[in-house]
Formats: C-alpha cells, structure tokens, sequence
C-alpha cells in the first residue's frame, strides 16, 4: 500500500526476505531468463555483489535498490556495513543507481548509529531506508504509467493501440512497473493494447530476451522483430506510437538511451507518429547542457563479432573491427513528449523540463 | 578478357573446371564462411541441386549461372538434360535468376540439339551459353562499378570516402564483382576508400558473415555494426554515402530489398547523405508499376526468435511470434540514384529509369 492507501504493484525482480534461513535479498534470476525463472537467495553480501557483477541482477533502478537492501543485509546479519557498503558500489563502478541507493542506506545506518550507538536499532533503519527507496521507486512507476495512460488517450484515437518499444523497461529493471513498458502495461490492463511490437535491441537482445517475457508474463499480445524492420513497420501504418525508456537526459531534453532509439525517433517523425520517453526526474542531469555534452560509452567489438548468448560463436571474420556505442541521442525536437512521475514535458525544451524537475524538488 | 580486349574480374565463387575427374562446378561453399574458404566441386547435378538448397551457392545473379553451367554439366556428362534441367529449377522454386539461368541454357542446347542432332555438339554449345551468361553478369557489373565509381566523384567531395553498405552485394553473389560493393571495391582500388562500414544485417547476418569476409579479402578498411548503430554513426558525420543493391525495382524506381534498406534511406535523407542503389537492369521490373505492389514476403519467426548459427539457440521465449518480412521497399523519392549497367537514373523516377530499360535493349 503507498501513502494514498493504494496497492503498490512491486516488481517480482528483487525482494527482501527474512526466513528460517535467515534474511536475504531475493533476486529472479535474470541471466536465466527467458528459458528459466529461477529465483537466487543472497544471504551476504559477496552472494550479491556476484548476482550484480553476472547481471542476475541489472537495471538503473533496481541496482540502487539492490545497493540499499545490500547495506541493510551487512546490518542484519552483524557484518561490517562500511566494507560491505563499499564492496557493493564498486560492483558495478559506472552504475550511477547503484552508488546512490549504497551511499543513501549508509547515510540512514550511519546516523542512526551515532545517535542511538545501538547496532540493532540501525539495522531497522537502514533496512527501513532501503524500503523507503524500493517503495518510492514504484510509486514513480506508477505515477508515470498513470500519465503515460492519460497522454497515449489524448495522441491515440480509439483504444486499440499498436506501441512499439525498444530495449527492456519494465518490472526487471524496476523497483515497480518500470518505465515506458509500464504505461504499455496500464493501457493494457484498461484493454486498449492491441499489440505490443518489441525491438530485438541488438547487440544484447533484451527486447527478445526480456521485453517478450515480461510482455507473455502480462498476456500482453505481442510481436518481435530484428531491429531494421521497424521502418517497414511504421512504413505499413502499424505503429500508433513509440515509447522508450532513457539512460540520462540532458537538460535541453536530449536523451540518451539504448543503441537503436535515435533511428526510432527519426523514423517515428518521417511517420508522423508520436514518439514518447517515459523516465524519472531522476535521470534528467541539469548538469549537461545538451546532446553534444554527452558522452557515448563506446562498447567492447565482440558483442557485434560474436553471438550475444553462450557459446559465443564468432559470426564476422577473426579481428573484424566494430562501432558498438552503447546508447545514441536523440534530439528534443524529435520526442513528442518526455513523461516523468511529476507530469509530462511537451513540447521539449529546457523549460518544461526544468518545470517537472522543479515539481518534484 | 572481354570484348573490349579489357580483363574482365570474375568471382571466386563459382568457376567451370574440366580435371582429371571430369567436368565440375567449383563452388566457394559460402555456408562455411567466414570461419573456413573451402571449395565444392559439383559432378553432377544432383551435387550442383544439393549446394543450391543448402545455400553453399547463393545470390540472385550466381544462382543464375550456376543454372546454367548445371545443365551444362548434364549435357557434357552425357546425362538426361531435360531431366536435369527440371531439377535446377525446382531446387529454390522462388529464385527467378536461377529459373531464367536454366532455361536459357535448355534452349540453347535444345536449338543445338534440333540443328544437328549431335549430342556433343550440343553439349559444347550449351557449356558457351553458360559462360556467356557468366561473362554478361560479369561485364554488367564491372560497367556498374564504373558508373557508380563516376557517381561518387560528383556527388562526394575529396577521396577519402566513409560508405555503409547493407546486406551483401558483392563477389559472393555475382559472376563478376557484384553490385553496391563492386562500386565500393572500385573506389578502394583508386585509393578512395576510408572506411566500409558494413550493417550486419539482421536476422541472416549476412553483412557480418559475408560482406565482413570480401572486405577483409580486398584489403579494405572496414568496421561491422548493428544494422541500429546506423542511426547515430550517419548523425555523427561519418557517413559520405549509403549504397544497397536491389531485390527488385518497380517501374516508378520504387526498390525493394533485404529488410532494413528503407530506414538507412530515411536516415540518408535526414542526414543530406547520399543513398545509391546499385543494380542491373534485370532487376527493373517493368509489370510493377510502384512500390504498393510488390508483395513483402514474411519469413520464418524463427530467424528472429532463435540465434541464426548452429546451434540454433532461442533467444525469445517459447511460442514469441515475429514480424520477419524479407525486404522492405523504398520509394523513389529518397534514393538519390539507381545506377545500372546502362549508366545512372538520378532524379529517380519512370522516365528516368526506362530511359536506361531502354538503353540495353
């Protein structure tokens, strides 16, 4: 229940048990998937940072809130919390969630130690901050699916609704719902989805590997397709919109997200179809101006030389070089809207940004 | 040599051999590529059918010729032409090249044939026919590459050219160097080229498995990508020109070719970069008048839904339905030009194409 007294759908990807066994940080494992849902018990904190660094577990935010359970579980158990809280943010260095939910559950167990001195009485309150996260993380994945529904009523005539998305976005990256495929999930729980198209999303796959299992998980009805058919696609007038996730967005609403955005949006735009970032307040950065101040990670060649999934077969010639950034950046002028739990920003530009930022400040 | 006195290069993919052993067809078996450069040699045609259904032999233009040499082969062995003829034929029912290849080469050994009722006779002249299909495929692509090598002069400054090619084109589909990547190589033997950069093109993979390997064998320096890393790579400047080759071409220039050739197209004209199709004039199909009505054959699901190498591993969950259509088409509006044997069509469109129809016949 959130603080309207309303049930709070959590995400079936993480959650904190404490058994006979003891407490743990109950993870699906997401290595496994689609061919198995299996769930991982990690009892310490070195089991975690394992399930981290094998991608058990994966996803801006559920890696803060993996972080912050993570912190509580060194509590719990009597284990040394600093050493523990610095294990688990170097287990994925360039995870900014990650590092934020750690830090923010040693702030809570730090003061709660230095005033009460009682090692038990902080381990309630840091296991309490990491629900606090957990919670407020899927409180705003229901506050952007709520207006992530309400706009796709007002772009979307009728309410049989044919969205397209790419990459993975939903309740395995999510303390919650997830991002653009948790408005996909509300219209379909208000019977408007008439069929979910999924990207592939190479290198990696998520969209075939992820997306197309929480979309069966949800009896979404739902298609796969390779990347590059898209443009036929929308071409063929089977696409009503486009909704995606961000991996930042820069303060002049530039967004950064998974390889294979940008051509969606150019497309969308070709097609006149409504193309929609759906993303927390907390991954716009105010700190980077525009697109260009963006940084694009680029990635190792084997995830493009070689097949995605074990054996890693090579499909390209010995010492092929690849071009493998990690995300592209589509400009403002290209997102019909940006839906954040505070509201939507529409048209895109730093002011109506920074108005939704401001909202939730 | 040509008739024009001019060496005239042939692919290594397919070569009439008379040995010790008798008279063959030498394939590249191109299933075994990139990993392994391995020769077939064809006996007879029950070999010759079995390399042309498992795809040792492919490409619109070569299964053409293999065709014809097949009956060729029939007829020198002294075994039922006819009979030999049906069953090239039938072996891929949906490649037209392969049908017309097999039929002029019949007819050719049936004229002989009826003339002088001299069985060896025949087999001579239906052996010159296959290779003066073979030589007319090559000579057509050497005119192509210098058309095309003459269009990028005009339209890219400098001589350091940045191309992203689709699919595969080249040596591995032609009896001489192929379409888009025989301009590509025309360019590289001057010096111009500085950098292919190859999409690899989903679901077969082709550009990885295939145009990775003839780019590596001409010594030109080029870099693979997911067919969606073209969007940001054409947004960062990097891109002086796009060329396709074509499935076919409908009378008002509209192109239909391997899925993902449309969206490059719309990216090249939001990005002001040029697109070239690069095709002979037997893929103009003059009985289809526009893009609407070429029919966009679906393929199987499981060319998305599993990995496309032995093993073939699912990625996708058991029972993921997929939207896997074989080409898209682009209309003419966004091609720059179609350059043919005959020269170039640029402005694209009815009038300029029959021109060049024309001009061959």
């Amino acid at each position: 229940m959130d603080d309207h007294g309303i049930a709070l759908p959590l995400s079936p990807a993480l959650r904190w048990e404490n058994d006979a066994d003891g407490p743990a940080v109950v993870l699906l494992d997401q290595t496994r998937l689609p061919a198995a849902e299996t769930e991982l018990a990690c009892r310490d904190v070195p089991a975690l940072v394992a399930a981290i660094q094998t991608l058990a577990v994966r996803g801006a935010p559920l890696l803060g809130i993996a972080g912050a359970y993570g912190v509580a579980l060194a509590a719990v158990r009597g284990d040394d919390v600093e050493a523990a809280a610095a294990l688990l943010a170097d287990a994925r260095p360039t995870a900014v969630n990650l590092a934020y939910g750690v830090t923010r559950a040693l702030a809570a167990y730090r003061e709660a130690l230095g005033e009460r001195g009682d090692l038990a009485a902080a381990a309630s309150v840091v296991l309490e901050a990491a629900r606090e996260l957990h919670v407020e993380d899927a409180r705003a994945a229901a506050r952007m699916a709520g207006h992530g529904r309400g706009l796709l009523r007002e772009l979307v005539p009728g309410d049989g609704y044919r969205l397209l998305t790419h990459c993975n976005t939903g309740v395995l990256v999510s303390g919650g719902e997830g991002t653009a495929l948790g408005v996909v999930l509300a219209a379909h729980r208000d019977g408007a989805l008439a069929r979910l198209w999924i990207d592939e999303t190479r290198p990696l796959l998520q969209g075939a590997r992820l997306t197309a299992w929480e979309a069966a998980r949800f009896g979404m009805p739902h298609t796969l397709l390779a990347d590059n058919a898209a443009g036929s696609l929308l071409a063929s007038g089977q696409v009503d919109a486009v909704l995606v996730g961000a991996d930042r967005i820069a303060a002049d609403g530039s967004t950064a997200n998974k390889v294979g955005t940008y051509p969606l949006a150019v497309l969308a735009r070709h097609h006149g179809v409504p193309f929609l970032v759906v993303a927390p307040t907390t991954t716009v950065d105010l700190g980077t101006p525009d697109g260009g101040a963006i940084h694009v990670e680029q990635r190792d060649a084997g995830e493009v030389t070689h097949l995605p999934v074990a054996p890693r077969t090579p499909v390209a010639p010995a010492g092929t070089l690849a071009y493998n950034p990690a995300f592209d950046v589509t400009p403002p002028e290209l997102i019909t809207a940006i839906v954040t739990e505070n509201g939507v920003a529409s048209p895109v530009n730093g002011k109506t940004l920074a108005a939704l930022v401001d909202a939730g400040a």
